[in-house]
């Protein structure tokens, strides 16, 4: 079972998939977010679904499918959170994780096009492990208890301007990270235990050609870890989405161009779906 | 004219002051946020005031005052903008804005009580003009149409501590910017043609005692720059606030201590009203 929003921009339905079968959650909830996740909507959503309360969604497969968590409040990332990335990005693995964020309002479906923004020549993907958060996480004890305050995964594309972000900021990377559509998140939000998030496959693609090839086994900090780590320094709250990092493979390594307008990015994390996005030029006035 | 928001935490109702009297805008809108802000609220409340149509708040002087902005969608943060800030923090003043963010469940009253994380012997004040987005802004031409995306003006505290920022954070400052209540924002939120934010004096005090004292004319760069800048790498948003910087005077600057609990932070700045805030230890079970 996973959870989809189907619809035009601003306009999603929230829905859930079991099986072969998409059904509305309309009469559940008003959308798949913080309040409905917070409030026991997985299992309300699956005791629906096993009862057949819910009205199936007939013409799902013709919908546009947004981002399958309604904005977040906050966007968490992980910096340099794989061996083998970090060496690739010139740096030393770090010793502890490395936060910064992304503006909530970059958040886009998974196969929505993304514009590479005016003047840009070094727009990267970053296929990344998404953790959505599904109850207040303030100061945790231990990492032991850091997956009651989980929902679910997502597949996230961490998309990354690097002339702005390392370049052009001071060295703060946020400056790189927010432009319009660089979230792209889903194409499902998969409850946390239906998947052995340790240990799943991720992988990109630009223009069919493999790019990232790695697992969540490789991670230097994993979720449970992260979780705690960040409830130390700020509260994480129901909605917000943790992006855990991203594997060796991206254009900033030198062994591959940076997006050009007509490439075409794919990512796919093994349980949660594949993301497909087009890039394309800005249309400036 | 300045708005407000007057009440608990999460229950806070919007109201306008017009010269001593305080006026319910309950009747015009839901909330001071960034629908009401892109709507024309602020030219409606003033039409409303004027033509007598609103309803006093007779109790207002006794409610708890929120901040002057429902929660906003994204805090931007500008580092070292102000030359000597940057040299009291070891740093050479930056050849372009810094940008970093803040969550946006940071936010907080004016007066409510900052906890000082567990554990946290760095925990600093920030005095700084925020800037509250009143229209979408997305690649401007030029920084002589920035005043037209903004709506008004608020004190903000940037709340930092200094260990998670610099130390613990492998160099992305986030980590030290985020705890619950490190953004206090207003007492008033203040439109933008009603004060000259190009040369306001902004203060602070700890427990009386004057820490910083300076003048937003000292910004490297100065609001319509910010704005415009900002534009070329993230679309601002209705309701977003930009916090701009510091001046010299913070206890990172060894001049002075940390705060300590039950220290008493004030900040002022000229025409936009003054905070005050209690500093008090965390309470962890």
């Amino acid at each position: 079972m996973h959870f989809v929003r189907l619809g035009p921009v601003g306009q999603e339905r929230p829905a859930v998939v079991a099986g072969d079968t998409t059904y509305d959650l309309s009469g559940l909830t008003a959308d798949v977010d913080g309040a409905f996740l917070a409030s026991g909507g997985v299992a309300a959503a699956r005791s629906a679904v096993e009862a057949g309360e819910l009205p199936e969604l007939g013409d799902a497969d013709t919908m546009r499918l947004g981002a399958p968590i309604a904005r977040p409040g906050a966007i968490l990332c992980i910096g340099m959170n794989y061996a083998e990335h970090a060496a690739e990005s010139g740096s030393a693995p770090p010793e502890v994780p490395i936060l910064f964020l992304k503006t909530p309002g970059t958040v886009a479906g998974p196969h929505d096009p993304v514009t590479i923004p005016p003047g840009s020549e070094r727009t990267d993907w970053e296929v990344e492990l998404g953790v959505v958060i599904g109850k207040r996480a303030l100061y945790l004890d231990s990492p032991s208890r850091s997956l009651e305050h989980v929902a679910g995964f997502v597949v996230g594309n961490d998309v990354s301007e690097r002339q702005y972000q390392l370049v052009d900021s001071g060295g703060q990377w946020s400056k790189g990270k927010c432009a319009p559509g660089f979230s792209p998140l889903g194409p499902w939000l998969v409850p946390a235990g239906e998947v052995d998030h340790g240990n799943l496959r991720l992988r990109s693609w630009v223009n069919g050609e493999p790019r990232q090839d790695s697992t969540t086994a490789d991670m230097i900090f994993g979720v449970e870890h992260l979780v705690w780590h960040l409830s130390r320094y700020l509260a994480l709250e129901p909605g917000d989405v943790i992006l855990t990092g991203t594997p060796q493979g991206v254009a900033l390594s030198g062994k591959y161009p940076y997006l050009r307008p007509g490439d075409v990015v794919e990512l796919e994390i093994e349980g949660l779906g594949r993301q497909r996005q087009e890039f394309v030029a800005a249309e400036v006035a």
